[in-house]
């Protein structure tokens, strides 16, 4: 199969209200690379894995960590969850976007039929000048009907008050595993399209793996595909249409791996990346220096 | 069994209010056919099923294609989920009337009982200029209840906005299985009738398919019943009594056996077409021939 | 056992709103037989069993059949869901009082433990110009919680808006099937009086039938009572106390046995009658001649 | 084990809003015994058990005998669903205060986990002209959260209000079985604590039954345990603390049997009794001469 | 490992909001130890366990006794159920800050995936005057998505009116008992910044447990961990990050042991204790010398 390289959307290309461009704006041309790029710290994982992501990197147990390495590093923006944005953005607004990240869980009960519940409304995002609001999707799950309903909701107010979305599209859960699995591209691709659907202004998707043996447990013809990963990347983007879709870097990788790995998704026509344990389970310097080579390497990929 | 041709419903002999007169006068008189007639293009298989409709004809990813197709290949109208509704509709605003479809779900879970969620509210359509609005009923589902309710808050939103309703009504789920199954006379039937005593203005249903072993499960009569093809479509036409009814096309056909299809329900007393894969599944140029081939056979139709 | 006729209470005897009496009182005294009975004509079995129940009389699947059987055969009025009372009401307003059906479903899922959702309002009754409303109640379902809490609903907006409130107080599901059934006079009797406790006006219930055998199944006493059919009706009306009852005629019967069955529940003092099946499954002459039949047989029982 | 009487609380005891302490104190002192003690007379059994409780005394299926009673007999108030007070308190309005029963269910369904849900709202008793609620609570249901959740609103109206909660505090559910029982001392002691928790002004238990064999799967130290029935009772009246405390008679006892187990309530700091059963399963001249040795034993405990 | 003694973080160090800062302030600055520590005594164990928990001290069954001693021996503020705190309150009010407990449940259903709901509202702490709202959160239950729904509307209210949230933070059901363990270290630590995370202002937890058995069963890196009893307490209170956090003490136990737990968590950063049993279940005279003690002991705390 052959496949052209996708295009990234630009904010011409979008149609947004005015609300939310002038958000989306911010994130885009004002923070970070700045040059229609985007490049996010998450700091969920305390809520979504436990303290347990900070132990090869202690100090990073304190937000403050990651908002000095935001600051410093040249992110577009940081995610944090209500209670963490409460306590710790004062001293950083303005200088720091915030992500208000809406849905959270743990990773103690089964994940068999996940559902993330909402902590937080677009409300609070307003109220604390919030630039986006994260929300987990987990696409497939056997409680996406409860899913799609909660994400009306926060869709609706985020029309109401101009409030960019940026959709964690997350396949999971026991039926998806019996399509491939999770990481599969029909997988990815399928969330990506769903998401668009459903309202998101931005995707966040995992970088599709190919596994020629899971995958033919996938609808056709997804079972019979054999694409590069470029051209999977490239797949998962254009399928996101008038969404831009950026990339997370999942669990901790060497320097050269993970810019490759950026590279490669930039190149497909992803708008950004999202790397949080990649960057802040290093030690600061270390994180700095790395983040610094993202942003730069960014910066090539200007619209 | 005898069955005389059923006459189709004109606006005239509908109780309709002012506001769902006017919307649906316009997409009966002013768009597509405009003759009474109706021929809707349905673009949320993304949803439902995944971008993997789209590897046929790569092209019709991008909502832009079914959208130029609407305009030119002179469709009624075009039916989107809210989130492409935003990111596309408003470059063809007024060219292209709009259906914003309000619920839906993707193939990943399981089907024995399913429920599709409501994405979207009727003001969601008034504010997105939408001359009706779509919405799935799972007819026979355990979770048939909750749909009831859901739908009940759509029906009322709709009286009071003036927004027609056009219901998916599809019988699903284990015990429509077990009583001869989702295609047969007796669930299409059914389902025609209960999308009318629920409030719909619009009933899409599919062609039922006769089929002697498995109408025997199906409660008597229908059991015994041996109509033909037309029979059984003049059957489910009149069950929607005046609501008008629009059949689908389902999967990819042949262009021969389209149009025959297409003219037999029209034949019935059908009021419309909605016809997804099989046009937009087409490189656009055929997508275009086949469009017109359809819409010339419904000018026959006008009334 | 010796048991006396119960006396019929009349709308002094009861403590109405104005709005409930109003509307009871042109039930009672303006259409119909007008002499304080009620015979109604219901309309609901295309959602509760589907067309088949027109098969045997096929006009009658259109409502307008039931409309000019209602006006013509002297109903008090008809029972339609809303959207069949939004489609065909319009030409008989004021004609045929309209009795707004509330909830109902199909009976495609299983009905082990029924709840029947609500698909209007009370508010919709009042825009429909309805002189009532209908509920249909499951006694003793297991999800008879659900169905008290959504009945709730309905009798304080029918005390808001002083809309009379006819309960279809109908025991269902397993329990009750343990129980000795659901027409056992166990049954039916406790049935009653649940509507009436929960806020019925008017309770519609079927005749309870003695079985010594499934009886045995009841709790003490009812499982060594053996009562007359006469007998069996009157407790039930007493046991609906200041609510006035009405009784089904259930699937078709021949004209002396549906007469019979009607002047015994009419002795048991009954305030009227809903019948439905046994009008319109006939060929429109032969069901206007037996509706005036009734009404006739009702004229003796003037209050 | 020994234990001090418990000293009955009086309206100065308690920290009770205006308008709580109006009408408890027309309950309290106005009506009935009106010396600070509260002789109640339930009619809620139509519900919860069917018309059959009446057939030992068949006038006492009509409402009105309870009334006359009530009023006769010299009771403090009568309890009654929405439906029944509805349908039968105007003419006794003022003369016989009304406890309106907020939630009740029938006996049909599965006793394993229940919840009793709500008919009626707190703003219906202040409609109807109520000097106070009653609210059944499960204590131990599985459903016990949703009970919590339920009465929570009750509560919050009731402080809106001003309208005095009497909470049926009854430990049900197969949980509590597995400890003993319903009866148990360990049962009802904490039912009775749980409802002073949660907020009633008034608490009805059960008399609690000692049963060595059964209390021993209680926990520690009810198992071990030996109290006598005055001891017990004290004990309950006592885990009621402010709020007050009043014992139902349960199935239909003796004459000499009833005041004893009255006194011995009375004696053990009860506020006061809700006798039904045993007061109107019997001729009316037989309940009044009951009901009156029951008030005038009552006259011994004015505080 | 090594770590060094956490900081304790102070009002300047915390993002608050003016109304969570003066309420916050006077129970840490002018009441109990008044010196910026934290000393509460809670009495919601009637609810919890039932009056069994009073046996051992009979006269602390009424809350008389616990505001008693929370007056004189130096605590400050009490936490009550709604119930319990409008019954008591009143003659306290301003002289002991009330922290009103939100939610609560009993000890007898399951506890396999509990839930605590909610019995009174932010409003209530508001219009009964409490200076923080107390709210028990399972983490990792089953119906941990219920539960963070829950929290999510208490948070609300708390932001909108300035009211401080204390989390009692506790790790339970089935999912985490396959981890290790409700005490666990894994359990106790990830519980704490769940409610950081979640918009906890003080949070409330157990002291861990070190148990390397049953460790072995708790996520990487927690399963090879052997933190002495201090470092366990630091790493727990560091987790909690600019929320302040009290351990409690359980089970009754003796004097010695429990000043030197108590002192043990202060030097671990610990901003207070919660001391419920451990001081109620002695005569009053005991329990104001230990309450002292504890109160003196606090006094080489302050900052």
């Amino acid at each position: 199969m052959a496949m052209t390289r996708v295009k990234r959307p630009t904010l011409n290309d979008l149609e947004l209200s005015n609300g939310k461009r002038t958000r989306l704006h911010r994130l885009l041309y004002k923070y970070g690379p700045a040059n229609g790029t985007l490049l996010l710290l998450p700091i969920d994982q305390g809520l979504e894995h436990g303290p347990r992501d900070f132990f090869v990197n202690p100090p990073a147990k304190d937000p403050e960590f990651q908002l000095r390495l935001a600051k410093e590093g040249g992110f577009s923006g940081i995610v944090f969850q209500v209670g963490i944005a409460e306590k710790y953005m004062q001293r950083y607004a303005g200088e720091v976007p915030l992500v208000l990240k809406l849905n959270g869980k743990t990773e103690i009960p089964s994940d068999k039929a996940p559902l993330s519940p909402c902590l937080a409304s677009v409300e609070d995002a307003v109220r604390l000048g919030a630039d986006a609001v994260g929300y987990t999707l987990y696409v497939g799950s056997a409680r996406q009907d409860e899913d799609f309903m909660q994400f009306r909701k926060v869709r609706e107010d985020a029309d109401r008050y101009g409030m960019p979305i940026i959709v964690w599209s997350y396949p999971r859960g026991e039926f998806i595993d019996a399509k491939g699995g999770r990481d599969s591209l029909y997988a990815v691709d399928y969330a990506t399209r769903v998401a668009s659907e459903l309202g998101a202004d931005v995707i966040k998707v995992n970088v599709p793996k190919i596994n020629p043996e899971k995958d033919q447990a996938a609808p056709k013809p997804y079972n019979t595909l054999h694409p590069t990963r470029e051209e999977a990347t490239s797949m998962v983007v254009e399928s996101g249409g008038r969404a831009l879709v950026i990339f997370s870097g999942g669990e901790m990788e060497g320097d050269e791996d993970l810019i490759a790995k950026a590279k490669l998704t930039m190149d497909s026509g992803a708008t950004g990346l999202i790397f949080g344990r990649n960057m802040w389970q290093r030690p600061f310097d270390e994180a700095l220096t790395i983040s610094r080579q993202i942003r730069d390497m960014m910066m090539d990929y200007g619209a």
